[in-house]
């Protein structure tokens, strides 16, 4: 009698080892049901989409070789563990908001997290920790980074492997590799992995060499020659990988989408002593029409979107900041060929995407490798040209050390375009984008500056040619309001958009500033308002012209207080001023995946509140 | 008749290109000379040792084979680079003192340095940048990134390295390989060198593969075969490198102490059209015969020594912060098993030696690694075990991503032991350890604290290790003073050494903190003084009992202003205090090589300086 095949749900999956009861057929509908629920909840809530599709059977795989009651499984990045998420008990109801699940690893949500990211490439290292940890308790269980093709190429992700290689604490990588990244590979190693997993190469490589030995004459001689020759004349046609450089064990490539191929591979990975590379071929977006021919990275994050149409929710008239920037300097490279652009991996988030189709000699995407965009963009400033580096604010962090020591400490002229900078939002703590103000900040031959208008955009971006050292031009994601007339302000300078004379006064900037500014006059509030354009440095013109207020209040929304606002304080307070000064700024914590406007609320830094402070 | 070989010195080469007339028997005697001179010179000024000693052959090499009068050099950190400083017209006489050269690479004191470094592995990204500006201005000529064995298998490195095999843009990487980097190699990466370099099995891998083709009978029909199938063959018994994986040419290994080889490889690396990796195998501290058998890194920076000897001039009974966290650690991990230390090549230099001997299991030595040394602890500290990172300030900066986003964030527990806080002295520059205390102020879960007595170096330590989050201990390259007596604060503590209710007092910490404390009792000031042991959290306690002081006056000569300095002005300001507030910090520049005295008095923040402002 055939055995009847059910129809497996996720609510069925009370357990995450309930899965191993259920037969291929039917772990290959729960597969479509699990898709079905990413594609269903991330078109609602926005999130990560294209990576999660990917690894569907991958994770059911894991969850059938390993009991992650003990065993430890580490997602790099993170941005991929949605499948996971629902398998070990969590609803993606709320993904990404308020009360709902993170979109990646979060030891709070759940006793099957033992690890957390958002940055790539940490995975190899704190598996590497964990088992050596492990090994020195003499316990017994298995530890796995399962990370991408694009993260592996990190320069963190390689100090891992190479160290790992020479102490040969077991743990298991899963190599997830989606010929991607999050838009296309960059670099040699993408290269390595596309030759291998193609399948005119490595795959025909090995069947080719199996015929070569049994079915020509040389073959034979050599089969027969000895086993040593057999064994290596293997590299003849199979080309060696740098896990081979690295002494380290290597299976795969694998059909990532396979159930039972994976199981196969994971228990064999499992048997080894040593530490493993398990190499697994995926589909990025599979499953979804519009996700499965994406080939830029469309479909890696996501604003809520029609799942029919694919097209997104969040239509809105209003040009972002990154929109803005991207458009300004599309402009000035087409007329300024000492102009160059490297971004690592963030070109679709940033809006550059023009400017990459458009001078596609002077733009560098350097995949996700920080510290090396920053030192290439010194190379080139040293060879005569204006190199312009585009980073999200949490992942400049990565190349702190490069800006410091290979950029400011040598006075090289360079813009750094600093994209969400501030709150977070629905990314959460690992996101956090208050931070690089004021490690900024404390660099000598540093600016820093922040628009409002589109105008002003423009003019920081112009200025920022004009040979003043690092001139970093920071932006939060967020839309840029519409102005018929907007004032215009010089190097270093303040807007001065309220100046009567008031008892009291607020400095501030961007967005948030101006949202306070038209509270103020909306609300006829006696307070003066000052845009200050330039964070850094802080022209001793304007702080004398403070020195005479009653009650100063400083107002950074995108920040924690010891740049702009310390700074501020100090300067007022050097130059004698006598009154109140009151700071509002990021409150040095980290804050949960939300929205931005809910963050700032939670940290009593709204618009609003500042409001409610100034009457 | 026989061709006289005249005695080069140093001072014939008037210009480096005239190494080019002389012949390689001459350039050995000028080979000799330059190491008597180096050895010379440092031996008075103290400096990098080993590694200029290994690299005079290889210096004088690419002397002769290429022009610096437009092809580019970049030394890799640059601590190799004296034979070059010697022989494009610098004098070693003020070696790393005021008004003489620098220890490494730098712009303004010569024409032939195109590039500054003093952290690791930023040659390669910075070359490539070049190259890439060079190609764009169809320009023509060579860039070389001089790079050492331990350096490469950093993760900046390979980023670079992965990034340049894609675009293919004509480079020169001269990977100086001498089997030891900084103590001795830690990756797989070094691993393969060695393997390739052994004498045993990469040179005689090419000699057994010739012999294999023309002797055996399996190696003549292979000959005969096919020239395809030949070339492939050579895989068989010459290992593949890393180098092949990404697609880059590798020439290698040359003996790197015989000049005329190393013309050769090198003439032969110009021909190529895309990017080539030439590896040489020198010996680190050859010519003087206690660095050539130092198998520690003992030689590799020195201070002043005795050239007959070998022994140090700066003999002290004084210990150092060093010396006696490095006890203070021995003791603790004796006595308790979840303590494990983690190091990323400055073991030496931080006086870890003994703990590496006692508890092999227990400590790390990761090589030029601090991202991974991050994540590595916190993988640890996530298997239950309490990690105690060490790294100079500097390096830190490496690491700052990790340290935020993989611990504070995570609310990791970890002591980070932070060595060579403050002005860098004879480094100059690039190892400037002022930044450390305000990019660590910002990060949630922190404690920062600095000691000034042996006692309390002991307490801190011990309270690191319960449950704080992160526990900054920083301390500057400084002895530590001997008390008979000196008073113990609580967790968090402030001692109040003066509290005399005077009108003023003085905020500071550690050696100059407390030099200052003795001036004001040897200059009978009317001036109270408190030690704050704890930079960070700033305790509301202590802040209270400040409030009455007409002047308070803050010193920090190990950081720059916003750390401890801003944010106890604004906690003092926050609690209505009225008086006048003095700051006394590391001014935000960069300061070049000379003492630590000599530094903090060009920034007017001596000891001696703070006295006269308290007069």
């Amino acid at each position: 009698m055939k055995k009847e095949i059910k129809n497996i749900q996720i609510s069925d999956i009370k357990n995450p080892n309930d899965i191993k009861k259920y037969s291929y057929k039917e772990l290959d509908g729960l597969a479509k049901n699990i898709r079905d629920e990413i594609i269903n909840k991330v078109s609602i809530n926005g999130g990560h989409l294209s990576s999660n599709l990917g690894v569907v059977e991958a994770t059911i795989a894991l969850l059938r070789v390993f009991n992650f009651d003990y065993d430890k499984l580490l997602f790099d990045v993170g941005h991929q563990s949605y499948t996971y998420k629902l398998l070990t008990g969590r609803s993606l109801d709320n993904l990404r908001h308020k009360d709902g699940v993170s979109g990646f690893q979060k030891r709070s949500e759940s006793k099957y997290d033992c690890f957390e990211a958002g940055h790539s490439s940490t995975s190899i290292s704190a598996a590497y920790g964990m088992a050596i940890g492990r090994d020195l308790k003499k316990e017994n269980y298995e530890i796995i980074s399962f990370i991408g093709d694009a993260s592996i190429a990190n320069g963190l992700a390689f100090e891992g492997l190479n160290n790992l290689s020479f102490n040969q604490h077991k743990m298991i990588i899963v190599l997830n590799d989606n010929d991607m990244s999050i838009s296309k590979p960059i670099g040699g190693l993408s290269n390595l992995f596309r030759k291998i997993s193609n399948s005119t190469s490595y795959m025909n490589a090995k069947r080719r060499y199996k015929k070569f030995l049994s079915t020509t004459t040389l073959g034979k001689k050599i089969y027969a020659f000895s086993s040593l020759i057999k064994n290596r004349i293997a590299k003849i046609l199979i080309p060696s990988t740098i896990f081979d450089n690295l002494s380290l064990k290597y299976i795969g490539p694998c059909d990532g989408h396979n159930i039972k191929k994976l199981e196969k591979v994971f228990l064999k990975a499992k048997k080894f002593k040593q530490p493993v590379v398990v190499h697994i071929k995926t589909n990025k977006g599979r499953g979804y029409k519009y996700s499965e021919i994406d080939n830029n990275g469309s479909w890696h994050g996501v604003e809520p979107f029609d799942i029919k149409t694919g097209i997104s929710l969040n239509i809105s008239n209003k040009e972002t900041f990154s929109k803005i920037y991207g458009d300004a300097l599309y402009d000035l490279m087409k007329n300024n060929q000492e102009l160059v652009l490297i971004n690592p991996a963030t070109m679709k988030g940033s809006c550059l995407e023009k400017i990459y189709k458009g001078f596609p000699d002077r733009t560098f995407d350097v995949g996700i490798s920080e510290e090396h965009a920053i030192v290439m963009a010194q190379g080139l400033a040293l060879s005569g040209f204006h190199p312009i580096v585009s980073m999200y604010s949490t992942f400049l962090q990565r190349a702190y050390d490069e800006i410091n020591h290979d950029i400011t400490r040598m006075n090289i002229n360079m813009t750094l375009l600093v994209d969400r900078a501030g709150m977070p939002g629905f990314d959460g703590d690992t996101h956090q984008g208050s931070f690089d103000e004021s490690f900024l900040y404390d660099l000598p031959n540093s600016i820093i500056s922040m628009a409002t208008s589109k105008q002003s955009c423009y003019e920081l971006l112009n200025e920022s040619l004009n040979n003043h050292g690092l001139f970093v031009i920071r932006y939060a994601k967020d839309y840029v309001n519409q102005f018929k007339k907007y004032p215009t302000s010089k190097f270093m300078g303040w807007n001065k958009l309220i100046n009567k004379q008031n008892k009291k006064c607020l400095i501030s900037f961007s967005n948030a500033g101006y949202q306070v500014y038209k509270l103020i006059l909306e609300n006829n509030i006696k307070c003066d308002y000052y845009e200050a354009l330039y964070q850094k440095p802080i022209c001793i013109d304007y702080v004398n012209q403070l020195l005479n207020y009653e009650e100063i209040f400083i107002y950074d929304a995108y920040a924690n207080k010891s740049g702009f606002c310390l700074h501020l304080q100090n300067l007022l307070l050097e130059n004698n001023f006598k009154g109140r000064i009151k700071i509002f700024a990021i409150e040095d914590k980290y804050y949960s995946h939300m929205s931005i406007n809910e963050q700032l609320k939670l940290a009593c830094i709204s618009p609003d509140d500042i409001l409610n402070n100034l009457k």
